[in-house]
């Protein structure tokens, strides 16, 4: 099992909408991430609009593309760009690079 | 169970000897960690040195107090300190604030 940690950054003016529509993600959206492997999932977020998520996952490149195939992803992604600071133009699924690990304990 | 979150802010140009540092952390630490209740504990370091550390605990209030009053992290915190940026003079375990969570999926 992969432990990954990701960083966003939330626009800091939409914080507060960002975190209401999390308190309601869809329940088809919970159904795909589960489906595609996504397992002990949190999203952190300070209040700079520093996003913070953790997942543990069999794999997580198969895990972000096995998300991304969905329909049900896209319509997501698509709501959800707009909160994100982006140079790139690149939806927040296609932004998820993993940040090293440098200490565990069970 | 609490899920927590905390940032902290290595320097850059440790970076480096961190990592190495965790590579052996001391056998008695770790054992104090597990007695103290941190469960499933990860620390995670981006490039420019931003620490992100997730854990899950009881009560992460309690976990900190049981750890701060161990000679062994007395040792360890000492051994760390210069390792991160610091307005206050406090210690790494000192500053750490949960991040607030704004999603979860089991």
């Amino acid at each position: 099992m992969q432990r990954i940690c990701f960083c966003l950054q939330v626009k800091r003016d939409r914080l507060e909408e960002y975190k209401e529509r999390h308190r309601s993600v869809w329940p088809e959206m919970r159904e795909a991430l589960r489906q595609a492997g996504w397992g002990n999932y949190t999203l952190f977020l300070r209040d700079d609009g520093l996003l913070i998520g953790y997942v543990e996952t069999p794999d997580f490149e198969r895990a972000l593309h096995e998300m991304a195939i969905t329909e049900v992803n896209r319509r997501w992604q698509a709501e959800m760009k707009d909160f994100f600071e982006s140079d790139s133009g690149l939806g927040a699924d296609e932004q998820m690079r993993p940040v090293g690990e440098v200490f565990h304990l069970d």
